[in-house]
């Protein structure tokens, strides 16, 4: 048995957030934090800035977009199964402003063969819901972790 | 009749794009260009930079639907009227990579009452078909320019 | 206090269905069964007969649908205000049967301002997830129930 | 050569949609008929009946997505590829009514791969447009036609 077989699920998804982690320039870059990972799970944040929003001081959807959306990709790659997002949706519930901290929780909702359902509630640091995005995934070719 | 109301439709199309364009720090900061705007249509082109990526290479999904979202965005906002995105969906159909240069162009495919829907497809710069984005709208109180 | 606005949410949401159930011909046409509802919440059950599946026996996602749809609308009503679908999204998980029952469970996600968010989970009778239905609601003006 | 392999695409795809109309007993239950088929599209018309409404002669949305849901099938499986539904969503525009006629238009937005997204407009007998749908697809194992 290799030492990835020998892993629990919970030590598995942590070792695949870190693979993930290392080579995702994109995610470190808008200043996100991974706060918790678990097999089908994941919670990040991130600090809107003043290069997110516009004149009023409105976050840009792209950038709470990216913050679902990086939650999505660690939920759903934790299973040490090379895992990429098919199509996804975002319903705006209320705005999100300069200074806010977001925070994206990650659940999955179905799994079943290649295929995969997440689902990312959007909050800010009062608790209030910004957004929720639902994630189709569809594992790919390849493990995370090297043999 | 105010000059508002005496401008053509391209040229209100135009004038609500400048105004947005003047205050919407993100897309600026994104390196995004404004390529075109019409009644209901806009094309942005963007840059994969090196900040977009992961270790592979390959663009965040975050940063293609923030293009796409900002044609939406531009197309949707063409009448002077106030408009925001309610719901949105994107399907990833093909990698897009570092130093590609997308393309988003965004459609009218229906308004009706304060709802619209967008249709937006991003291109790279062999005319290779990278996402297709939907976007619903809604409009709100208020005019983008001036009285 | 009007008779309506002294019923428990409970009782509220249990009148609101009654009403519907009454009005709606094309659920109780389906064979559709209404079993349980709560503010917010609905539940309904419907038999796959041969008139709903193509020539191998598997049920026409419009059936699979429109009983996702028939639960969401239940508990997007159950508050007395009149509450109508914007847009809806259905993912195939599995295949559904000439003979299963299907179980169609909503849940509110969301609900702010007029907006909502339901999600419906479609179970067959061994308790395999059938598809999952995400809708969004708006409310309209007017009263389910007479003052 | 085979017979099969003989045709043109436009007499492969009209072989397409005989095999699968005769063993699709739910869009002929509904009453709907084939108008037109070509590779990648497919229009089809359906009379609202009484059974499909509610108490106030009002459309149920499953009928109206069961035909566009079959448009879909119809122009999906055009390729003698069989053809399956992933994911689909739906936007209502305006209601329909007891006694319209509506008609589904697919066309092909995207196919790469096994996956293809489809837009089908839903119109009245007035050409009033009464909701948008967007299927996704993917191709699984077989042929429609038998070899």
């Amino acid at each position: 048995m290799s030492v990835i077989e020998s892993l629990s699920p919970q030590a598995l998804a942590e070792a695949c957030a870190r693979s993930m982690w290392d080579e995702d320039n994109a995610t470190r870059y808008l200043g996100m934090k991974l706060l918790a990972v678990a097999p089908g799970e994941a919670t990040l944040s991130m600090a809107v800035t003043e290069a997110m929003t516009n004149g009023h001081g409105t976050c840009h959807g792209g950038y709470i977009f990216a913050l679902a959306d990086s939650a999505f990709a660690f939920a759903c790659n934790s299973y040490n199964q090379r895992t990429v997002a098919q199509h996804c949706s975002v319903t705006y519930i209320a705005p999100a402003f300069r200074g806010d901290r977001l925070t994206a929780t990650a659940r999955e909702v179905s799994r079943r063969g290649r295929g995969g359902i997440y689902d990312i509630a959007v909050t800010n640091q009062e608790g209030e819901q910004i957004a929720e995005f639902r994630g189709h995934s569809r594992t790919v070719k390849g493990a995370l972790l090297p043999e």
